[in-house]
């Protein structure tokens, strides 16, 4: 087309929880349609898509019929029927990221021999197909057992320190990977178009949750040298285009306390490690999403003010319909973002929403966010 | 309630324009429900709503029975229903703006003489009651004629220089309103809430197109001088507090040559004035109508990075099927955010959407403002 027109495109989303909720938040602003299907019937992208559609996202069928009618198709979960996502490729669907990316990198096994053969540094490991290959690598111990599929949110890996631990071992395939002594822990998000062009945010610092093992807090920008941001960045944008991703890339990375930088994990599509750029940087991960599957161009990823992000997580020992805590004291606070994703039922750790505080300085952002950790909370 | 819980509101919104639509994404963050009602069944709020009902603002049963399973009952225009607003009042619901406040500005007469009674400083008036009054005035030459009800965006005010242009008059009941020679236009959005706290933004600059009186550029932070900010703020804050409006005011206001200021119109609602504040301030216009109106606290008004705002207006010569050009060269600048109103029909000087560009440099904002108003064009 001659001239981009935004509105003309009807973009399927598969998934509509709070990525997909966040990118419907940015997408207003190009008027690009967005449709979502989800099993849940209540998921929060319910009363926001264009249209919102129930069904599975691993059903061939749902999926290539959901695909049908639209023009650009994306994820916000890796987990769905890759097979309609060829088929809908192969009839001149855009599909970003592409099956063959997704595929590789929701298997922890292919994405980790992907990293082997492109040289690209990750912590070594070895695959094994069930619990009772375990045994043949004591030498490995200790370790983390990671499930090659299924796994999210921390859920799917367990810490084996020796072989009296067997018992607590998946028995699925499975990677196991080493243990690196890190510093930090940190995460580069980077987007790439079908122009093959591509784009970094700089780097944030992740702080986990050691018990849910999920992201705590985000600290924008990450407290490391010039020397490791660009290591980072280096390896964040070869990984993309290796690949060949079209669509966001989330890449978490380990930083090593003698100042190596190694791949942990990444995710094809705006991440929990992205959040604070929609009030902190210049373009957030959502809009930058859009811009790649849409073929527009990316948008600048400056940082506009440090920030500090926490998951609202839904507090232990509270199951059933949510209620808040805290959110008059946060939002009396300059600079506190609060943002819901409109769950009705609150469990354990569930991801409920996450609230940024930016500020000129990181220090009194840091400050506000210890503090909010503590004062806002969801129960039931 | 003990604690704020903002997922149990329900909001309904009279109207379903574009400044529902900019509140509507500000309310995805705290999981307000926004419900709309709109006379026309395709309005910018159509797909985005919790809940979009089609009907007339202006009808008594129409706006009475939408009011009636809400929390809290707001506006974005003020042609509504004042009687069915005022019933609903009566029965307990929130309607802020409040009706009584409503009707006072949206009748210019009566926003005339409510400064004049309070002091506020304003250009002189006097009121008819048609064209034939007019030549009564002949010493009041030259003047703005504004009708009393129903003008909107430049609409329904004609500049009448001699008698011999009565023919041009409207005969319906009508302000004449000296002319100010002005140096500047400036505007203040002021919000106040339930605890009576009130809060104003920083004043922004405004250049009007002088074919459509239309806003063309807003600039924040407005080239004033502390003194003139200081009487803003204090006029505005003034306003807001005789009026006790809870929600947004926006004040618009002139600045004579002399560093005088004065009222020329408000608005009870989100305004044009206050788009820039969605990348530009700490918190959103919106966002802070939503707190105003909710009763939360309302939130931090300081500019993060200075801003221009251009309305994207259909060009002239176009009406049918909207068509875009140069958002491209738009989205390849930084800092430039595109705001699509998703409005299908384009006409002349229609509002089809803005354009903020935000930097650390107000005087880089302003070039590339001036450029991308010539690059952008809404045709069809």
């Amino acid at each position: 087309m001659e001239y981009l027109q935004p509105d003309k495109l009807r973009i399927g989303v598969l998934g509509g929880g709070q990525l997909g909720r966040m990118m419907i938040q940015s997408a207003i602003n190009l008027n690009l349609q967005i449709c979502c299907l989800d099993p849940d019937p209540n998921a929060p992208c319910k009363h926001i898509a264009n249209e919102f559609s129930v069904g599975s996202l691993n059903d061939y069928d749902t999926v290539y019929a959901f695909g049908k009618d639209k023009d650009v198709i994306t994820i916000e979960i890796e987990n769905v029927n890759t097979d309609a996502l060829k088929q809908l490729q192969s009839e001149g669907k855009k599909v970003f990221p592409q099956p063959e990316v997704v595929e590789l990198i929701k298997d922890k096994g292919l994405q980790k021999q992907f990293y082997q053969q492109h040289h690209i540094p990750t912590p070594s490991f070895v695959l094994v197909s069930g619990k009772s290959e375990i045994a043949q690598h004591a030498a490995a111990f200790p370790f983390f057992q990671k499930m090659r599929t299924g796994g999210y949110d921390g859920k799917g890996v367990v810490k084996l320190s020796d072989p009296q631990q067997l018992d607590q071992a998946f028995d699925v395939p499975s990677v196991l990977e080493s243990l690196v002594d890190f510093e930090k822990e940190i995460s580069v998000i980077v987007a790439r178009n079908e122009k093959g062009e591509s784009s970094c945010f700089p780097s944030v610092e992740c702080a986990f949750n050691p018990e849910a093992n999920l992201v705590e807090f985000l600290f924008s920008p990450a407290d490391i040298s010039n020397d490791v941001e660009s290591q980072a960045i280096q390896i964040a944008t070869t990984v993309a285009e290796k690949l060949g991703i079209i669509g966001l890339l989330a890449v978490e990375l380990f930083v090593t306390k003698d100042g190596k930088v190694l791949v942990n994990e990444i995710a094809p599509r705006p991440h929990n490690s992205g959040h604070h750029t929609i009030e902190g940087n210049v373009t957030s991960q959502f809009e930058q999403h859009l811009r790649a599957i849409t073929n527009m161009p990316l948008g600048n990823t400056d940082i506009v003010r440090p920030a500090v992000m926490i998951n609202l997580l839904g507090e232990k020992g509270y199951e059933g319909a949510a209620r808040y805590e805290g959110l008059d004291a946060a939002l009396s606070e300059s600079g506190v973002y609060v943002h819901l994703y409109g769950k009705a039922i609150t469990k354990p750790f569930r991801k409920m929403g996450h609230i940024t505080v930016a500020d000129k300085e990181l220090t009194v952002a840091t400050a506000k966010a210890r503090q909010l950790k503590d004062t806002v909370k969801i129960i039931s």
